[in-house]
């Protein structure tokens, strides 16, 4: 639109902003970047490792989870292949998927959670070798317990794998994480810098499986395609744990002050695992005329697209002066809808 | 080795070093880096649409010539699919197509220079859609002349796709790059950012084509795959001049002193528009030996492996100290050589 947002609370970025550890590690790093980065990130995936109790061998780095989804897609599909998914689900890996010639079979989200038994029964049906799942999810922030994603994805058949999107799994209650069980070969579990960990520009992602599952990467991924300076502020932004705990503490208070706002205008907030709330806001309409409301007023926020998702508009957690521009232009957003009725 | 080299010589980098404006341009960038980078890379685009006097729209950005040449060999290799290189050409585009099943056809070199003609005969021979040349070369650092590179790429068919990398473009004279033919619908020019810019370990590299060429890439590139800091990391070397001119001057300067190296030692240097210079040692076992030298006195530098090339080691450029480590390891190696014999 030719200026910029008052408030960026549009691409589930954390507003919050990286440690400063990881500012200094970059800063450090910059002089260094005429060398190429080490094509096994040895350093960042050693304290992977050692941060989930996992082997070295049971982990791959990428350019973001969206790469990895990307090699996901090359290494498990053909032309036709069945690849299920939920509906409205991220639309990032239905392009992969729609890129190497598959076909998205989508299970409708049930009660604004994806439909574990829907995936379950949808992969068996029609014999998928992939299944998505985003726990929590985006773009409703519902969640599962990890005994019930642990149950399902002992469920699955041995052919069938199992990508686990868990990029928004640091803001998500400890107990919808799983333990990694890097002995099942049909898992995949994804993880990101993207989100809690604010490095979302930074681009790196990783991917947690049993052994052989990650070695399949090897074969096919882009060598050299982490930047040094993202392996730096990486490994840099995992050893400051008590910047992620202040980060995950402002994360959970914004997303009830989001809440908080939706209710004082008598709307229901669902539930939230991640960094942004998706706010009901009671139809289709209403909702895509209050983000074009908001964006007018140059709010950045964007909503779902998918019948009975649809109803929502998604606001991330940001610093309180973009969520106090968000709650006033909310207000007016609301309030010239209701007019025009 | 579990010790650091004394002298990094081997990877083809540039360890002069990246402007100091580009320094500044990370540190300046490092706080925004929670948020996504650009997917179109406008600014970046722009600004190399401007200074190579093309369209934006004939310009894609990937991370590193590597990634790009992922994405051509999907967007033009299904399996089988004949695809012609040099013999000894560079290995990370034969892993692209290996991977997506095409078949190598190779042409060895003729006196240390990629075949024109012998390129331009396999690619009819075989109706090979892909074709890979790069200019000036690696491992050997020589070069064609842009009226011969220019007369080569229409001498191929139409349904013929030329990849012309273009990695050690800006160290090379002026008369070895042809001015840009957009209107080419069957010609890629590759560059990057990890030589002359001296930006390895950022990951920045670029393709020129046609437009429609070009629009291939969105349909199956990562879009959010360019980090924030890599561009605006980039656009800084780019926008530096002066910086660019002062480092080729100091890669041609010492190009000469790693040739004078050689001469003393009464060894020939090929003659190179890189930032390396391929040392002919006269023979492959005295070369592979002489290499092992050099490693085993923490030197790192590299050997082509393919015959007729494999007489040869490669020293990239670097400071002073690092040639002076050279120099001396060099001497030391070429002399244990000789009293083994």
């Amino acid at each position: 639109m030719g200026r910029p947002f008052r408030a960026r609370l549009g691409a589930n970025e954390n507003g919050f902003g990286p440690s400063p550890r990881v500012i200094a590690a970059m800063s450090q790093a910059a002089g260094d970047v005429w060398k190429y980065g080490d094509p096994e990130s040895f350093a960042l995936r050693s304290a992977l490792a050692a941060r989930h109790g996992v082997g070295i061998g049971n982990i791959v780095v990428g350019e973001g989870i969206d790469s990895l989804l990307g090699l996901v897609a090359r290494l498990y599909i053909e032309p036709g292949t069945p690849v299920v998914t939920s509906l409205g689900g991220y639309p990032t890996f239905n392009y992969h998927v729609a890129g190497f010639g598959g076909r998205l079979v989508t299970v409708p989200y049930d009660g604004d959670r994806e439909n574990l038994e829907g995936l379950r029964e949808a992969a068996i049906r029609e014999r998928a070798p992939l299944v998505y799942l985003a726990n929590p999810d985006n773009p409703m922030g519902t969640w599962w317990d990890g005994a019930e994603i642990a149950a399902f994805a002992a469920s699955l058949p041995e052919t069938t794998m199992l990508v686990l999107d868990e990029a928004y799994g640091e803001t998500a209650p400890a107990s919808a994480l799983p333990p990694f069980d890097t002995g099942r070969p049909n898992l995949l579990r994804m993880r990101t810098f993207s989100k809690a960990y604010a490095l979302a520009g930074m681009r790196c992602g990783y991917a947690i499986g049993e052994a052989e599952t990650i070695r399949a990467f090897d074969k096919i991924r882009n060598h050299f395609g982490m930047p040094l300076i993202t392996q730096a502020a990486s490994l840099a932004a995992l050893e400051d744990e008590a910047h992620l705990a202040a980060t995950l503490d402002r994360i959970a208070a914004c997303r009830r002050r989001i809440a908080g706002i939706a209710a004082a205008h008598h709307l229901k907030a669902v539930p939230s695992a991640t960094n942004f709330v998706a706010i009901d806001c009671g139809g289709r309409e209403i909702a895509e005329a209050v983000m074009q409301g908001l964006l007018a007023r140059d709010v950045f926020v964007r909503k779902p697209a998918t019948p009975g998702l649809d109803r929502c508009i998604r606001v991330s957690v940001g610093p309180e002066d973009e969520i106090a521009c968000f709650e006033e232009a909310f207000g007016e957003a609301l309030a010239a809808v209701h007019n025009r009725r």
